[in-house]
């Protein structure tokens, strides 16, 4: 349930259409919708505390418990995004829930329709190269669930600068920025020197040897000179959209 | 020279004030103030560029050249600050610039009048424990220069939970938040669970042995379960602050 | 062979009941039980040194090592643990020694009975996530071995503080809490500012990128700043359970 | 106030010796007594909260804040300590408030006469070395300060291990032990397989090179094979203290 | 051609059996004997310069180069021997060279009889755990191989101390100690306080979490108080043999 | 002895100046020239064998040895350096030496005539930060030393994109580029995709927090994206330079 | 399209043999081949800047994106490199691209011919171990299909001095040295004590324990005391090929 | 009271020259030799336990427990040994007990006669550059008080090999070889391949940047590729000495 859901039941309380005892027996399902026994809790008022709902991160679960988080939050919510889900787990999934829908490239699952969401200013997401791209797909796929209109930027390294400068005005066009960026990640070093935007770096775990799986990226971010950048654990995707969408969210609030 | 001063230069242009030949003579000025003999380079355009003037970084400068930066950035924009000076530091700078203020919490100087900025949603810093309070206050000195209206709450740490919930109402009533954080660093996880705002976290060094110098707060930053947090390098209030600006200007954006 | 049936034979002894020599051999059998050739020694007399007995540490044996040490553990003890074995290794266990149970989500197996145990105060296991769940039945399954009574408080992490916040009249009914945590593990920082009892917290493995495979939920822990907070290795359900029931039978001493 | 306090004045309400309106005065101070301007607020009911009342942290506040802060806890509590305090800040405090006490091996200050506390079972402190005495004080300090009769034994290493064997009967009178020990770290491993008290692990930054200020010797105790000792962040005396007085609460419990 | 062979050839030059010439043939082939097209150069006068011939390290190398090589060696010295091979790989070798035996717990190849060795004084070889048999039979194996009568020694780990001093004469009728300890390594340590032979210490990669690998039970054994034990890399079963066996031969040097 | 100096010496032999006693006299004198008792030996002839005389390393070395060093290597070669040495060590030194000179910024000192070197192509080196400005006036003066001509470009940071471009053209006038940058070390990932040169780029401990004293920059610079760009070691200076005009000198070699 | 192809044109074009118009539309169709719908945009006038082509790094791309990859670059090029690829993926690959020959040793796939290069000195690859030839394979590869000369030395690590010490006029005949060498890579610094080239060393990931995958390795190159060594990441065969190959060029510039 | 002055009193107890009542009384003071109330408690016959006496580790010291250490244990043994013991403690300590001599260049005090060992091997210790000298002559000063006949060999660092080659045989005089060596520390691996004697490496913290205070000097000995070097804690001068005396004793021992 939503705050539109939630407003929408405590305006019929006042028009007179449900009762005060039926509308409190409706919230009263709300805190913990239990799920196959104990296992999988989901949280389905979360979007009323936080502005987001809750999104399944499928890593660390079995394709059971991905199935049933995924239901229960579609049932209530109308729509449920999981994330972290190879392609053999999918297909596990897609077994018992036949409806979830595979993105290969973001490595997530959709179930049901992306219900209405509060307006939203445009998200431009940028990336380095083409092995960032499942990061930039995972967050492109979690902004556009939680309502967000995104432009797609792709291979535009600071090894290739006039790629890069030849988007600039595509950039320009959004209010919230994320950079994608792997290995030495000086893109959004760059890139914070050329727009006024916000923007939300995201290590990737792109290259080897010295590159340590993604924690010399991180540590390149956090010590960009240019001001202002800030980042997210490395990898994720999905942690850059929710924060992305909160600003944008600011920047059409009427 | 920030943007209203000249889109005001280019409208004279144009209303026959000023010749072109004199306006560009003022334009060919701004790229590079060469300030004492190539050592100090300043950046005065920057905030046409990126919307936030050059920050002076004083820890990895001497007294002389935080002196010549603060005085050319100030006699640009009107006003100018330097972070991360010592008190011995600001006392020499002082002497060779007597007009400075030394702010001694926030470990910084200012020189001039704050210069009219964009305007600015509220921003509200909150911090765990006294000493995170330098770091705080490097961010709130900052985001009042850039020209955010700053809530202070200081000292609701997770362990005294009360604290915390009873001040939950004033961080509400602000749009963006930075929540600066030691040791465990678990008080930007609690408060994503509890309010809707885009948060930006601050680690700290403080703490002992396995804490690292903040590399564990850092850590926990990033991994906190609460999505939509994102982080800044360690002790980095100035980061925070002009990320939280950026934000905030985007919500009263006419 | 534990305290109380060393009190017995001695008893007996003394009551001649048994002669000396008869008693004296029974004892020189204690030393050690050497199993399958030297591979595995187990100490079945370690829980009259220590109070609790040798638990099998699955994860750098073989099938038929732990297979020999289940086996001898429960010739003198009445009952065994072994721990860290996954469902491959639990079936070829099994497939050797038919009486053993699998209990999978603490991936277990025990062997006959659990012997009588000295009386033990109640313990209360919580843990902030789903993911968290093997090292949080790991833990309640060896303390329900060494005769602890155990209630399990599962999914209360502190982005959700309601949820946490519901559960502490339990949490207030046991008498040591052992606290399961993964990512940035803030939920023992803040039971500690909550909770007045000897609180033991785990950190776990979950978690990706800069969270380090629970390193970083460690240093958190090790840093909270809710002083009385002991700490064990990461994922070590097994050694919370045995620091919990150290405790817990202090608290029921006669 | 601590709870015989309050226990003290709803049981004057009940008699009739207090006003219902003047207890509730006397509570309505309880929660933020302000000290300081902002600078430093003290929890003076955290000892109802959690059994302990708060330590006052020195490493991290001037001698003006450690001053104010013991004597705010000092007023409400009776008595405060404050640990990590060198010689020359101790020397400034003094100066500000004449009636602290340094204990200088400690490197803690004291104001005021240790409250009255709930009664405890003895506690052991054990340390391998000299340079391991300074950790071992304080935490003998907090614990003494917090209630309990200590048991003090000093310099029995491991490499001379009849030095230890020698002590096994001082250990085994009290209930709860509280290993300290840089370097490898041994100790506590050693010790944890001879007694079946619960055992807390204080590691040292003791030792140079590849011993990184106390982290190998954290790490060696939390991989120690002997089960149910568990650990606190490296030289945290204070927490080792809490933890174990937490305990021994709990073993003379009526 | 160890240093044996080498004086029998030059004491039959000076008797006139062998021309100086033959033998100049004969010593010329000895560089670098050139197996497999350049992929593996064994070094058969290793031993004449170290005193140690080359043993083949399997792990980084394909069956065909362990195959090759072991051949070479053998070839020139009668017997040789290669590490670190798993089952697997150990019967594709078998598969082209069907004299190889496989040492299975020191997952070892030999082909060959051990050529005669200068005399060597015994060796005992501790450990810890079960776990830590495989690197104490690489180590025994390798000893054997150089000529050195081994004493194995295992499961007597600190946490069980009346194992280890059980053991401690048979320990002292050797004169080298190879200590073999995973998890907080403490043996070593112990063992260093209780006997006055030289000790070489081999951490193991033993253990999970917070031990990393063996990392923790190398910077144990470095920073261990008991002076005068030597350590070598992670598992490196065979570099303490070789160390060992250096020491002990110079214990029985004519 | 350089080898101009050689060939020189073995000219006057052939030519009948010089007798081969007096050349073997002057030549045996080369290889160490003891000063100082043992303490500081110098290696003349390195020049012959590397191309690079002995450099100074003053950093570990006391103004004693320093002064020793300097007399020894420019007696032998006209001129020496010395580097790492703060202002208090030169003046140390020049005490004892007033013949040296002392270059503030790059933290050196010299002491007599650079000797004549061989010829050497143009080197530029970048730099993005005056907090860089020591460690590229380091190379530079080394670089100069060894007889290259050297073009300086300082605070060119990617923040500020065109100040960098503005400078290509003088840096493509070069031969061999030195990217010295801190924090992030963009720097040479952009410069490594718009010119042509051999690049080594010098991280520096610039930063704070998680930049962990260069570690993060240098990770960066090994993992950049650009190929062709090697490194040296932090704050490497002196490494930088003699790998420059290493290659410098064959782009002019007859 | 690289620089001669270029210049060819633009000869053409003054010439008069190409009209302006036509030479713009060749011109105009450079900047991006995009291929495979965004997913692989290669960038063919890479070599018109930097003076290498674009060479395709397998490891994080699929067997579509390589052969894709190959394909557009062969096309403009007339030949093409993927590095990193292994014998399954170079299976792959050729089932979709027939015409790739693929390299075991190298782990690469080439495809077409090497088109013709600016001229370049000799290089010389030198590399320790077996366990090295990979990496050492790699650069070999990369540095001849960028028109290299190549000199390969293997198997001359520093525990067989003579070894390295019979190839020294080998290598000195070269004009630039690529030094591979894993596990305590001594290799370098001797080598840089004995020849006056340009050198530039590859640390690489074989060894194990303290190895740290090649980290270590890492360190010790870029702490060598012999000055002028420059080092690429942990096995970049690429980076270093392409480093030394800009560098040989320069040595036969006309 | 070593070995040789207990078998002197037992042969006088045997003689009939001392009572056992009164051997009784000597040996009863024998084991804890408390000073200086508790704060040192030095360990006198430690020697007969392990071969070596106690040796003081000045480091975490003050002045006035070294000059006690140093008193109680020349008191018993004849002479004392106090490490680690900077220039200004050395002072304090000479003030206290003017009969101490003071080593600058070992940092170390001694009082005393070297008291009569048993007898052992010549040790050389060789070392790669003047700021390794400092632990070079710890581990030579300690050598020589327990008893070693020791050769210095200073400065013969492999980036001047020939320096090297020139003492072998100097080397080859000795039985056992202690190698000190910071930065990439790649003396032991050469020498390891040159010599057959038995080698115990000290990796030093000499270096800056990526060295990590000897951490990566450390790593390269513990994987070098010579195998049968054993290696002990960073700077750990004293460790070298008594593992290379116990190894040396073995090599004289009748």
């Amino acid at each position: 349930m939503d705050r539109s859901q939630l407003e929408k039941l405590l305006a019929d309380v006042r028009a007179g259409d449900v009762s005060p005892a039926d509308a409190a027996n409706q919230l009263a399902q709300l805190p913990y919708a239990d799920e196959a026994a104990r296992a999988v809790i989901v949280d389905p008022h979360r979007e009323l505390r936080t502005g987001v709902p809750e999104l399944v991160y499928g890593a660390s679960k079995t394709a059971d418990q991905i199935a049933a988080a995924l239901q229960a939050l579609a049932k209530h919510n109308g729509g449920a995004v999981a994330t972290r889900v190879d392609a053999d787990k999918a297909r596990a999934v897609k077994a018992l829930v036949p409806d979830v829908v595979f993105h290969e490239t973001a490595r997530a699952l959709t179930l049901g329709r992306t219900p209405k969401r509060p307006p939203c200013a445009p998200i431009c997401i940028v990336c380095a190269g083409t092995s960032d791209l499942p990061v930039a797909e995972e967050a492109a796929l979690v902004a556009e669930f939680l309502g967000a209109p995104v432009t797609r930027i792709a291979d535009v390294g600071v090894a290739g600068l006039h790629r890069l400068l030849a988007r600039l005005d595509d950039i320009r066009k959004t209010d919230v920025v994320i950079a994608v960026a792997g290995m030495e990640a000086a893109l959004p070093s760059v890139l914070g020197g050329l727009v006024d935007r916000p923007m939300i770096a995201v290590p990737t775990s792109v290259g080897y040897g010295v590159s340590l799986d993604g924690l010399v990226a991180l540590g390149a971010l956090l010590s960009a000179c240019a001001p202002g950048i800030t980042v997210v654990n490395i990898d994720n995707g999905v942690g850059a959209a929710v924060a992305a969408v909160k600003i944008a969210r600011l920047a059409v609030r009427p």
